[in-house]
């Protein structure tokens, strides 16, 4: 467990992922709202946006297009990830030995976990390979740890999420992806079951400013560390904008209507400009 | 096999194991009695109490808090277990490997094999490579042997635990947790059938002081060599005082009398102070 | 990611891959329209013609034939490939070590993946194996992104084909061969999904002159690189004359008119001879 | 293949080899009808009798008892078994490595196969890696050839015993145990098809001293070289008197009548003590 | 692919395997006719006739028996293979690693693969590797290429068997094992279709000598290099007859006349001594 003070992928402790691992996961279907994002350098120079600590992408992007932002970002390596033209039990192929990740210069591993499938036994055993390894590179270790599968109904149940965030600190994670549970006490006890392991929120679908702000600011007071985001960024026309408007909430505890109006400035300064 | 009088977590030959892997194997659900021990500072503070003789945790929560505790806790390293959300034939993943928890400085590992299971076979193979493991890295060998599965009916019976501690014997652990057969004959007949491999009592779910002492005083007197106990520790608003009830019994050759004195000994000073 | 202006299988950016793997894939019985071909030396004669970057087989085709031709031709090692004796969900058998390869002095490895079969997370892992042993011995990697099985309804449906060509760009291919999704913007589509991944058009069957140039042709200008042919090159009666052909449209942006003008001035040529 | 004569498992190039791995394959149930032969040492000691040319156990036996016993037991070291419990097809786990087995100073390795399980093709493969690496640690191989499963409806009909007696030769076992095929003219026949690789019959379940011993003398007379037995010494009262009779009709050449006086003469001497 | 002129397992060019697996793969039934064959030495005897070019059998017996006849024997190493108690699809365990068998002196590996069954790709990978191993270890490489499984309805359709010949080639081997498909046109289409790799006859099931050595003249005319054959001669009274005949056919381009004369001389001659 490293602690996120001492992590390359946080901020004074916090985090921002930006995830953009949609083009295998859903397909290119994910970029029509915004067309230009098909293309991988829109979305790395989004990344370059000082709210972001960590971009989290497949190993094929990182090798075309990583070399020539090291400087301004900084690369969580995903591991794992299956097409959703799967149709099995939930599942992820590991396309990317963490070694090699480490060759590229990833300062964290991405990591999916689907507990209660049945792979479930056969994810963590992946999961413990390239955890162990992280550990030996100094790679940070960050679980998207999504129940789902046969053995779960709900995948938002506060006692599902809380067991989610959980799993993250058992098997050794330093951060865990979780969904938010619907409410803050219910993401505040999944926070306290990951203990030193620390809990982001999953971005998920795109929302509205406000509201998905507001959901952040409810995370992060409830004791989340960060967000880790990619559609609710990218499928926005402005993304910078509500980068700006995360910054706030995320790093300067800045309260929903603050950060609003940094969406808005950002969006304003664009129309200026 | 290595005689737990050399055993650095044993006590004169006895053992007292904390188990703190319910965060994995049954999720935050099993803190609820006690919101405390979600937080695994708690129960690593717990596992410093004399009588416990080793702790035995998840990957996750030794690399995040055995490096505070080295001095004052013996590790046992539990290297394989999954979450209940899995509904295959019971398996655990090996979340750990044995290397790794040698290199952090665990003084044994801990292993379950669900005999009987459908994944018997797997994880009777996965348990020699960490027992061969454990013994060139001179880690001491604790097997969870709990039969369960399509073979297994009844897994309380005499017949079948007496199996269960054989099995650990067989297959080379040093000690064998199982379950509490239900009397004390049928628990000597274990002891029996585990021959040089030590016989610990699994605790189990909670039950009141008098009767949890009882049993273990009968298990004690019947032929174990101690107890690997969670819930009816951590579980209990002063898990201190069952411990100093459990010495007594585990460790002094008490009575089950002069064992809930000290329970309650502790249960009044802790008042008092 | 290398660019195809640095790779051996490339010529002025530019690629065309003759692929000659039938007989493991179909049997003899792809051979019968022009039953020389059953002789892999006509094919490697027909492969060294300059409009030919690179050259498609199996292992052993390989090893008996492409010392006497690396003069000539550059070997893309198609390392996985399965007969259609095969009647489980699609998969493929890796016959072939990326080492072995590369000690026999391949340019680029060839590898199918079927997105969407039960055995697509299998298939992905192996494909990481062979990808990364590529970028350590310098081979480039192509991939065949075939989307079939129990996921897969209609293959060469538009949002399927892109789909298939993002797979290659995430998964760390330099080129990825899709089928042809039946029209220019459908292309053009997979074409951007792909970004830095260069795009070429599977041959298919074989059709006539006209209409396969012309798709060729549609594909170019939609932004594939070029195109992977077998049965449209090598089970016509003149195969050098279609080569000639492709050779106009992809690497000298020709008009199919011309293109077709190349076809039969071979043709005459051959009948003067 | 290692000849008899050279082994050290065995005796004028007779063997006896006594198995005692009934806790791991049938439970502590085994050990009722002599309640002190649940205690190794009580079989081990019975071991040391200078009939017994090779004594088979579990890993965990081994560790725990073999170095107190090294130079009055050959050992042969059991690698793989099944807990009872289990209710797949036929299998074995593979519970100790050949390795481990050569540090520990095994003479042999014992290996049973299930020929006509639906795991068979696996145990076989198992096989050859402890075979091949007893080969280079210049240990014996001793098959357990033991057809059972979907494949098989008779285990012991003739045909079958000598078909699993010649799947110990062409596999490369040294000796292969077989059950009695329940005649002299099948025994023989088994012992032919075998052809260099030894045959010794399993003794099985417990029967009278005068029919046992028959047994035997019929074995060896059709060409046994030997037996392997369990239950049929250590249930006995007085196993060093069966060891005697044993003796005689192995590897003295004995009849019947001959190896029963021994049997009495020990139980007599037994008395007079 | 190493031509047949160099092979220690040919003579000018052909090929006669002398095939003695069949107490592995059928039991010790095949050696009723003959009882004398069920004892190895009398094979490996017949195996040192000049006719013979290798000699194939499994690791158990050329373990014991090749050492005394490496002077006089092509040792052609049958890596793979099952017992007919197997049930389920159709399938072969690898019984000897490559690397033993290039340490014992095999001038050849053998390796079945089913094509068509569920079990093809796990074979065509296993073949893979002990393919490869033969490359690095200098030893020829025959595939015994049998179609079978669900994929399969007829085994002797000509256009299977010219599939399997062709497997033969696309995966590497330097000699494919195939049935005869019926008529010399099959034959000859089914050796075009292996072109470098060399096809040899498999003799199948016991025929009458003019019937089988008129196959065999049929096939060598329609192309093939040689035969691999078990059954049609180790289970004749006079082996080596059978032998001399094939001689004239294979290496001598003899009539199918003048190899029954040499059969019929032999006999004569054996009957005169």
């Amino acid at each position: 467990m490293r602690p996120l003070t001492d992590s390359p992928i946080a901020r004074d402790g916090k985090v921002l992922i930006l995830a953009y691992d949609h083009g295998l996961e859903h397909g290119p279907v994910d970029f029509e709202d915004v067309p230009a994002t098909m293309n991988p350098e829109t979305v790395f120079d989004i990344a370059t946006h000082e709210a972001v600590t960590g971009f989290a992408v497949q190993k094929g992007l990182a090798e075309a297009y990583y070399p020539s932002y090291e400087d301004d970002v900084n690369l969580v390596a995903k591991l794992n990830g299956t097409s959703n033209l799967w149709m099995g039990e939930p599942n992820s192929a590991v396309n990317w030995s963490a070694e090699k990740a480490a060759d590229l210069g990833a300062d964290a591993i991405g990591f999916t976990l689907y507990g209660g499938s049945n792979h479930e036994v056969e994810m963590a055993e992946e999961f413990r390979d390239a955890q162990e390894t992280a550990r030996d590179k100094d790679m940070g270790v960050v679980m998207w740890s999504y129940p789902r599968g046969q053995g779960v109904k709900n995948d938002t149940k506060p006692g599902t999420i809380s067991y989610a965030a959980r799993l993250g600190l058992e098997l050794g994670a330093d951060v865990a992806k979780i969904k938010y549970p619907g409410d803050p006490e219910a993401m505040a006890h999944a926070c306290d079951a990951a203990a030193t392991t620390d809990v982001v929120m999953s971005g998920g679908s795109k929302t509205n400013d406000e509201a998905f702000l507001r959901t952040v600011k409810e995370a992060m007071d409830a004791g989340a560390k960060g967000l880790a985001v990619g559609r609710n960024v990218f499928q926005r026309e402005n993304p910078e904008a509500i980068l700006d408007g995360l910054e706030k909430v995320i790093f300067e505890e800045s309260s929903v209507e603050e950060a609003l109006d940094a969406v808005e400035g950002n969006g304003k300064q664009a129309t200026l400009e």
